[in-house]
C-alpha cells in the first residue's frame, strides 16, 4: 500500500485570479496532481513535475471518481472548478462518489475550498441585489425531473425570495429557460429588476439589467447567471452610469 | 470641491486570512481610510498613515453613510466587513444611503468586492451540503416582520431547499429561535442533518452535526450559522472522524 494521498476540491472563483482565495493557491501550489475540467485548468500556470488531469464537460462522477483513485494511489490531488465547488460544482460529486464507492475511499484526506460563486461575483458588479433573504435554483434538468423546478421557482417567488439561477441554459432543452422565465412572469411584477451577468470576472464580462417584462432568456447561456430580484429590489439611477441594483436589508415601513 | 474619492466595500470572508481575496487585500492596501465593524477592523494589520474608523455593532446605515461622507471628502475608503458584504451585510445597507442619501452620492466611485460567506465556509468543512437548490434567510427581525420569517421558512421547507440561517439568535427575542425550530419540526423529517457552526475560521471555530429532532438552538450565538438539510442531504459515516454532510447534485432515482 502506498502512502496516504489527499484529495482538496478547489473553488477558482468566477474568473481572473483577484478572486481566487490564498487557501486555494496554496492547496493547488501544494499538488502533486491537478484534475477538473479543461477550462478550470487552463486558468492555472503549468508547474514542473505537477500533473495535469484534464476532463471534457462530461460524468462528473466519474471525474470525481478518477481524482479518488489518484489520491487513494498515494497523490496529492487538487481537483479544481469554477466558482465554489459547494455550491452547483464537483464537491457533491465527490462526496456521491464516495457514498457509493470503495469503503476506503471514506478513509481519504479530503477537504473542499470555498470560492467566489457566481451569483456573488455578480452582484458586487451591480450593487446589492442579494442582501436580503435568497435562494439559489439550478434550471439543469439532467438530475432532477422539471416540474420539481417549476415547483421552487413557484415557492420561491410566493416567499418572495431574490432567485439566482444557476445553468439556465440548456443545448438539449432550450425551452425551458424560456417555459421558467414565462412561470415567473405570471407570478412577479413585470417590473421586477432582472439581472443577466455572463462570464463576470473573464475578459468577456457582460452584464444587463432589465426588467422582468422585458428580459429575453434566450440571451442566457451556460456562462450566465441570473438574478431575478425580489418584490423589494429596487435599481438606483445614474447620470452616465449604469444603475445600481440592490434589495434593502429590511422590509421598508411607508415613511 | 476636493479631488474624488472612492469606496470600495469589502468582505474578509468568515475568519482567518486564507480567504482574504487577493482583491480585497488590494482594495484595504490602496484605501487612505479603513471603516468597519471593530472586530473586522481588528483582523488587519496597521499601516502607516491609514486612518481608522470603527464603529460598533450599532446603526449600519449610520456607517455607511459615514463611510460616503468620506468619500465624497475625497477620501479612499476600504469599508470592511466579515463574510461577503453582499450577502447579510454592509453592501445592501450603503446603496440604502445613497438611495435615500444626497443626490451626488450616486456619483462617487463605490465598488463590491465580494468575500466567502457563512454557509461557504461551514459547507466546506463537512462536505457539501449546499450542492443542490437552497435558499438563505436572516432569522433577525430587527427590519422584518417575524411572520415573514416563518412564512419563508414554511415555504423554504415546502420547496425542500436547503435552508442556510443567518443571524439565528437574539438577544433581545431569545425565543425567535426556538419559535423557528418548532416551525420546522412540524414541517420536516425528524431525521433531517442539522449542522451549527460557529466561527467558522476562527480559532474558537466549533461545528457540530445534529438531526432536526436532536438539535439544540438554544447553542446558536450571532456568530453561529446553522444548516438544516433538504430531504435529500446525507450524512456518509466515518470511522474515527466526523462525518461527511452532502447533498447530492440530482434527485435519485431508486436503484
Amino acid at each position: 500500500m502506498s502512502a496516504p494521498g489527499s484529495l482538496r476540491i478547489v473553488g477558482l472563483g468566477p474568473g481572473g485570479d483577484a478572486w481566487i482565495t490564498p487557501e486555494a493557491s496554496q492547496f493547488i501550489a501544494n499538488a502533486t496532481d491537478l484534475a477538473g475540467y479543461a477550462p478550470s485548468l487552463e486558468r492555472l500556470p503549468h508547474k514542473q513535475g505537477q500533473r495535469r488531469h484534464q476532463s471534457g464537460n462530461g460524468d462528473e462522477l466519474e471525474r470525481a471518481r478518477h481524482a479518488l483513485r489518484l489520491a487513494g494511489d498515494g497523490r496529492h490531488v487538487a481537483l479544481v472548478s469554477g466558482g465554489d465547488p459547494g455550491i452547483f460544482a464537483m464537491a457533491a460529486a465527490v462526496f456521491e462518489a464516495i457514498d457509493e464507492g470503495e469503503p476506503g475511499w471514506r478513509d481519504i484526506d479530503v477537504a473542499v475550498s470555498p470560492g467566489i460563486t457566481a451569483m456573488q461575483a455578480a452582484a458586487a458588479r451591480i450593487g446589492a441585489p442579494l442582501g436580503h433573504d435568497f435562494c439559489a435554483i439550478s434550471l439543469s434538468d439532467n438530475l432532477k425531473p422539471w416540474h420539481l423546478v417549476e415547483k421552487r421557482l413557484a415557492l420561491a417567488a410566493s416567499a418572495d425570495f431574490v432567485i439566482a439561477l444557476y445553468n439556465p441554459a440548456s443545448a438539449a432543452r432550450p425551452d425551458r429557460i424560456h417555459d421558467a422565465f414565462a412561470l415567473l412572469r405570471s407570478l412577479k411584477l413585470a417590473s421586477t429588476p432582472v439581472v443577466f451577468a455572463r462570464a463576470v470576472g473573464r475578459e468577456d464580462e457582460h452584464i444587463s439589467i432589465v426588467t422582468l417584462a422585458g428580459a429575453d432568456p434566450g440571451l442566457a447561456d451556460m456562462s450566465t447567471l441570473i438574478i431575478v430580484g425580489s418584490s423589494e429590489t429596487r435599481l438606483i439611477p445614474r447620470v452616465g452610469a449604469t444603475p445600481f441594483v440592490y434589495t434593502p436589508r429590511g422590509i421598508k415601513v411607508p415613511r
